[in-house]
């Protein structure tokens, strides 16, 4: 079969490779059908991720058709469509069993990662009954690729974990594709006030159209001033961190109002400063998480319902044959305005 | 009446002042019977609490006798035995109806910071009916003083936010008086274990009467190892930091397992380095907190049914008259062996 | 001043009384613009409630002028719009405290009930700061007389109690005004469904346009099929009973699912029987609540932000001294096709 | 083998049956080491659980040692020592993924109702790893045999669903095995007061051993006068119904305060008379629960570390070949002062 592979920093090629074998009696073995490329795919391109080694199918999002099961996998069969999360997880150990399947004992972010991935014709996916889910008849397959990272990502470390509440003032501090996914799901709750903030106008339109109330750009306003002009000198409820630097946590320690929460999701590759001197005396809470993936049947509803529309997440759509075209796309996404690609196996 | 009186830093005397008369319709003029001595007291003799302005009467701990009350005052009457709360509440501004007393719009800490103190034989409390707490019949009117701010402010800043839960692993990072009121009030939720740590051994000594299971002298052995070794290498499901410096705090940091929570009780005068490098995938909930003093209603209950006895952070007793001597023993604890020092106006 | 006046069962007059005046410094007196009729109006009209007593001016709702205060109200001065909650709170007891005003000590709900109402051109509230709410600069205050209690009503008994979350499937068994503005109430939490039940068909059209997603008309369906059969079989997470007889609240019995919520909004004047010989084992939570107004903050921020459009509910309107002809077409929903309907005091 | 067999209603027979075998990959195969009767035992002998058909072993709670795993299982090995959850949990289905394994699709309480179960000298364990935990070295087997059901049940659906917290006044209605184990529990909360309420001297002489710090002979005196006396006339904030028939419920309903939570723990086999008309305005929760288990890894870490001591519950101890007389003792708990009744199978 084909596949993207990973053959150290900076060098990734289409190439044939083995087709997957059930190695494991929980395996399955998914054809893919759809799949995307991520932040982190770029991560590892550079070289950032040490784990990854040369070799390695890249992708960790995608729908497909089970192709064939392990001796212990019940939930599926032959022939089912299903969505792969970017998580695996074990169900029997104790932190699947908490809920908190980002630290399985075997599994967590291994696809692309780890184990080969899913930017392929076939992926080998362990612990299928824990880690796919039924695609709903008649349900928009490609909108469903969304909900393999990043809209748990954004709903799970964002929404949740930021606790927001009906009437809350928030701000998303990056609008690239977890940013808008954390705005998407951010209206679940119905805040009063949705603040994106980002450089680029571009993403900043975008936010808009995806329910944004404001946008700031910092790199042309003083934002800290904005924000507590908008908040009646407060600052917000809840600050959403996803960019992953420096800067841009900060930012979130200087609007979150008294009693309010920063919730990480950016990844970040330095520490930051904490800013206790102040902040000790603010009831303040902050959350980080690598995505569960817990909230995938709650989200799943969401969509059979009408109630969130992943497809306007997705921009650019290309053959999976084509998918060194798509990385160019995704890695320029000022230039292309781009936010997630769609590769699919035809 | 006489009172002790900050006088710029460094200084302090205990010298005659008017007896406070009432100003508003919601104050109480309270006699105070026993008062006592907060690590803050000391900061605001150092001059690092700049609004402190000299001339002001110190303390915002204590019990008394309601002398006199203003006309919108309910819930007392002259005679009633009272605890006076470290914090004012006004009851009616946005903060106070969310139970968010530390930032009462008019209230918050100001007895003995904004406004005169406890440390007198008289003290006009402000918001009488929502700062005060009736004393019930026949309560250990002393032990009490405890409940004025190191008890909610260890389990409301520590044990509350640290969510502490049966069975969990905790470590307390400091064990003055707050810390080790964190660790008394840790206990209502029987936790397995619950570590203390601290440089001076005859602290940890205390903590173990009052029901640490382990202890850990940071000066002599190296903490997160001897932390990792005591919880199966994963680290404590709470870290609570009672000291209040960025040594502490990023000790915490690295002993918290994936999952848990750090709870910040210090009050820090700089910023801290937060590892988001490693932190960002763990699942951590950082809080803080100025105590609300929203819990008193719920120690009492538990002083009063002899779940917690606040009489052991008790080390030292002097008269009111005497409290120059008691400042000294409190400002050296390592030597004199104290915790918690009691003045009484007799 | 004109009142209507309650003057024993089945008696009510639009009558001279006199202008209502301070007695207590934490009381105002609100020149009432608009005010409303509440199903419990009709209720202590049969003499169902007996506390209320002849002479009683009925009305707990309503918005108007702050005409005069007590020394100690401190948040409102003359002049100021204001929303009336239906709720009186002392903000100094251990209910109010601890945010269940419904049962404040010296409050709870009391206004045209144990002291006089809003259905006159002036009403005396007592503990104004906690009881009264600012209406924001260019606020539709006649929307605004729906947050004295309905709406508050159905979000608080209704929708926070049943837990209702994104995805999850409802059922609000009643489509009269309370059980309307849980409908409209529950949407801030997105769910996937919800399914509307009642016997009158205008007010289930009602509700489709309000946004619940299926209706079922009780008198010509079978309920309990139609919910399975639109559950996969399994009932509904959350049912909310916004009737108050028997038959409704077995109904919410029968349409639970395992692990789901019973929340209880009507007003009920006889037991029910609770089946726990099947429900023993079911993983249910049934609650009870009379609404305690502590969301009314939160509910004017969703209001201001264009979250929430109270309007919808008023389907009539009336110069207040037109009262009597108002109750005519309150007491006829079915015929008159009545929502609320508001009198304004012109 | 030799097991304990239900032939019929009013029929049980120790007789020789064939050693189970492994029928599914994720089955284990446990040597009973020991176990023990539970009420529900009672309840089937007397024919009240239709779906216990002729034939059947009974029993669902015990430990043993690991003989042999299904190919599926991971977390266990022969020669391990487990113990056996009342509750089997597939880890797959959606209930089990939440934490509800009472309902799991495949499992549930099956043990010695729809499957062979553990009072036998070899049990077949489905869902091996979900269902089973390892036993922690050096720890005390036999009290181990109390977390198979009525710890977990008396801390889920008592002290849990409760709500439980320090200061809290707490009844329990009904000294038996399950009423002593949400005693137990409760004190994990430190609540001020726990009134144990039964009509049996013994037990309330033992509820008193186990930290009841009232009780009360409901055969002797009036219970609710009695409550409410000890409450300063409000009613507990929690009351637990561990009885199972509909006067002890109603006590419930009659001795709750307002905002306070009903626990219902017992098994019921006849609807209740819920007074609404009363309750609907007194803010209370009412659950029901049947056991998850999911609480397990807790309680085990609550006895490894000594906050818990189960061996209280055990009154009598039987090899396992003389169950039909430990059956009798258990039958008769008043003559026999008999708790929980231990079998070993030596």
């Amino acid at each position: 079969m084909k596949a993207l592979v990973y053959n150290g920093p900076g060098k990734k090629s289409w190439e044939t490779k083995p087709r997957p074998a059930i190695l494991d009696a929980t395996d399955a073995i998914v054809k893919v059908y759809k799949t995307t490329i991520c932040g982190t795919d770029l991560h590892i391109l550079k070289g950032d991720v040490p784990e990854v080694t040369p070799g390695r199918i890249l992708g960790h999002e995608g729908v497909g058709v089970i192709e064939e099961i392990g001796s212990a996998v019940n939930n599926f069969k032959k022939g089912d469509h299903v969505l792969i999360s970017c998580i695996s997880s074990c169900g029997k150990c104790d932190y699947c069993k908490k809920g908190m399947y980002s630290h399985c004992e075997k599994g967590g972010w291994i696809l692309g990662h780890l184990i080969d991935g899913t930017q392929a014709e076939y992926v080998r996916t362990p612990f299928a009954d824990n880690s796919l889910y039924k695609i709903p008849q008649g349900a928009d397959e490609e909108a469903l690729v969304m909900l393999s990272d990043i809209l748990p990502t954004g709903f799970e470390c964002g929404v949740l974990n930021g606790r927001i509440s009906p009437g809350d003032t928030v701000a998303i501090v990056g609008a690239g594709p977890v940013g808008l996914a954390a705005l998407l799901t951010a209206q679940f709750y119905t805040p009063s006030e949705i603040i994106m903030i980002d450089v680029d106008d571009n993403r900043l339109e975008v936010a808009k159209k995806f329910g944004a109330s404001r946008t700031i750009n910092s790199s042309k306003e003083n934002v800290v001033d904005k924000v507590k002009s908008l908040t009646g000198n407060k600052g917000v409820d809840c600050a959403i961190e996803a960019v992953g630097i420096p800067a841009t946590f900060e930012l979130c320690e200087s609007i979150v109002t008294a009693g309010g929460h920063i919730a990480n999701i950016g990844v970040h590759g330095k520490s930051v400063e904490l800013h206790l001197e102040t902040l000790w005396a603010q009831n303040i809470t902050i959350t980080t998480r690598l995505v569960d993936t817990v909230t995938t049947p709650m989200l799943l509803k969401t969509v059979t319902s009408k109630k969130l529309d992943p497809q306007q997440l997705i921009t650019h759509r290309f053959p999976l044959s084509d998918i060194i075209k798509a990385y160019d796309v995704f890695s320029n996404p000022g230039k292309e305005r781009a936010l997630k690609v769609i590769m699919t196996n035809e």
